[in-house]
């Protein structure tokens, strides 16, 4: 393990507290989740003895309120899945289903491939070209510290399969959605629109990708591909929001909400998605309990199912939508250090902002002029009008794990993390002591 | 792809020849075995496809006397392959079966799991501690330039299994023989002694390996895992190593052995193990063969089966051990850059030893004044009195890749291949052409 980040130089900056605990709390989070629980899959098992795990974690840690609020949602569990070229070369290929993909048959399915080079190259021919063939999307995805690649070239696969089924194709493969060049497969979720019916989906490994890259060039056109991918949809099944507080002293001061999502994708341990970010928002909180009450209620909300869809984050919008949030923030971007942040306040809270941009830049983290937008546990929150605060982690390297079997504590560095929930210690006590008023607009 | 090292520069320097030709001749190659035949087990249809492409590669670049020498040997293949710790947690784990592993019920076995923090500490307990146990052995195994930690930690994997089956294991598992942190596990022979019952035996890729530590340390001795393996041993199988010569003008001036060998582990598709070595010395026999014809002949030998024991070695040294070789020297180490080298050459030779030490220096290639040792593929033709030159690749980064699936062709940079190329292309211009007596001393 590498030397912690000195917390307490942070604070002496911030000239507040006199010096600081809790160093290792988010490292331990995330070690104990992904060793005593692992993969947590919305909606099965995995993710239920994570809500419980967690519940008597943040129950140990002096938190207020800990509770699960549960609801059903539609879920898809992994099957088998295996692919192979057999004409005109012999390899296999290490790949896995996208979420929501259909079954193949039991024992496979063989078929031509046809490639692209580009979602929109696929949208360009008519359906007969397409039609009882695999079809393979590639793409030029490079990294980014703000991975804005994830939105240019994720359609590929939101929305590329579904495009790929109303052409009547028989099969979707994908390059996959990610930075790296391990034999690590990207997985995440594929919508199918209602009535379209769904075809078998999966995502290459990017050295798989670009094997067949090279085996389609040599083949003209006669490439033949084996799949077999035996998923399954088992209805509705039970998933859950853990909530905790650390309560404030003045109730009329509005509730401030801080979120990270307790599932994670199955191929992994989801250590830095989002074990990382739930560990930080917590172990922040906790720095602020133990720095004596705050002014402002801070919830904290480890969301559930918000890899496959937000019916976490929709169910906790839904019941409590009448509350008075007046700020929600949300850490989802793996474990590397926070470099910039952003902001929506409002305009009573100008003198805030300015106490974070001065905070932050001592702290070396650059402030954005850019839009603030939360993410996808909070945005509902603050499309009704609470403020919202985005600490930018560093994604440069993100996508090189992002949804893979390698999204482990090892990729985690302690210092990085560390310096995540400083940032955040920092951001939560100047707002959950502002004096200036928060309570939102409302639209 | 990167730009290519200037090969022109080097011959510049060596003052003999005004142009270099081929300077993309190794990567060709290694792509199109690892694009159109990719795995090729020792014994198995894909070894036998790469020799067919091996011959046709050789043919059409002019190579005299392209043939190939068939024998049989034993043969293992890989079947299913899972694990996964039931209690008192529940984790699938990442792991593959070391060549000539036993396999499990069909159904997996379940069995309690003692770990040992080495070798020498499962050596030492006595049997009945890990009688009907599952033996778990971990390492210390870290990154060397000379790859000298897979000889120090090296014995868990060949030997551990037979240790473990000796005190009546139920089965082996081992810490990867890596210095990576990707969920690729690393395969590789072990060997059972006569007589004693193989057992089933894998490698946990390094992010489960140290999940299990973490699992392991919280358990208290009450860890069970369910583990299944499906491998088979097939029985004798057909083999054989590819020749091909580069013919000299003088046959009583000895014949020259350079050698790769051409079967890889299933997992990858053997670009740095060993496709990049067969590659490197056929592209520098082909440079010495467009330079005309040089005074020695040249005997490019792609071997089988050295992966699982050295078979395609054994049989070659049999039939050919009365030829008159004057020297071997084998590629067998990545396809990173040479960064030293060392030499056994015979009293009648120290001019042209230092004609090499010359040359190397000018090419920024340090001399090594410890032993050559060739490697399997050639030991016994010089333990037999033949001269050496060994061409150490940088092993830094060999052990993130070696046996595992990321054993692709992306990993491979251009620039090292070819600066490997022009290395072998000087040696063998001197070797081949020195007016020096180079007839082994036979013992």
């Amino acid at each position: 393990m590498k030397k912690l980040f000195p917390l307490i130089s942070i604070f002496a900056l911030c000239g507040s507290i006199a010096h600081a605990q809790n160093t290792n709390l988010a490292y331990e989070i995330v070690e104990g989740l992904t060793t005593e629980v692992g993969q947590r899959l919305a909606g099965t098992e995995g993710e239920a003895k994570a809500r419980a795990w967690g519940a008597q974690k943040l129950k140990s840690l002096g938190f207020s309120n800990v509770h699960i609020e549960t609801y059903d949602m539609p879920t898809w569990v992994r099957g088998a899945e295996t692919g192979e070229v057999v004409t005109p070369y012999n390899q296999k290929l290490m790949l896995t289903a996208l979420g929501n993909s259909a079954a193949t048959p039991t024992q496979g399915l063989s078929a031509k491939v046809i490639g692209f080079s580009s979602l929109e190259a696929l949208k360009l021919v008519p359906d007969e070209v397409v039609k009882g063939k695999i079809v393979y999307v590639t793409h030029n995805m490079k990294a980014t510290q703000n991975g804005s690649g994830y939105g240019a070239f994720g359609p590929a696969r939101f929305v590329g399969p579904n495009i790929a089924a109303k052409k009547g194709a028989a099969a979707y493969l994908l390059r996959s959605l990610g930075t790296d060049n391990k034999r690590s497969p990207h997985t995440g979720v594929t919508r199918f629109e209602d009535g379209v019916l769904p075809i078998p989906s999966a995502a290459l490994s990017i050295p798989d990708a670009e094997n067949l890259d090279r085996m389609l060039k040599r083949s003209k056109g006669d490439l033949t591909i084996h799949l077999t991918l035996t998923p399954k949809q088992i209805g509705m099944q039970q998933s859950g929001n853990l909530v905790a507080e650390v309560q404030g002293t003045d109730p009329k001061a509005g509730i401030i909400v801080v979120a990270g999502h307790l599932d994670s994708w199955d191929l992994g341990t989801g250590a830095i998605d989002d074990a990382a970010g739930v560990a930080i928002v917590a172990a922040a909180a906790k720095n602020i309990m133990d720095m004596g009450k705050p002014k402002r209620t801070i919830r904290v909300i480890w969301m559930g199912s918000e890899e496959v869809g937000g019916f976490g984050s929709d169910a906790y919008y839904e019941a409590h939508k009448n509350e008075n949030f007046v700020m929600a923030s949300e850490s989802d971007f793996g474990a590397d250090r926070v470099w910039a942040f952003a902001y929506k306040l409002p305009e009573s809270a100008k003198a805030l902002g300015e106490r974070l941009q001065k905070g932050f830049a001592n702290m070396g983290i650059v402030y954005d002029r850019g839009a603030a937008n939360g993410g996808a546990d909070v945005e509902k929150i603050i499309e009704n009008g609470a403020a919202v605060i985005d600490l930018k982690q560093d994604g440069t390297h993100y996508f090189d794990l992002h949804h893979t079997p390698d999204d482990t504590l090892d990729k985690i560095d302690p210092a990085a993390l560390q310096q995540n929930v400083d940032a955040w210690t920092f951001m939560l006590k100047e707002v959950a002591n502002a004096p200036e008023d928060l309570t939102p607009v409302k639209k």
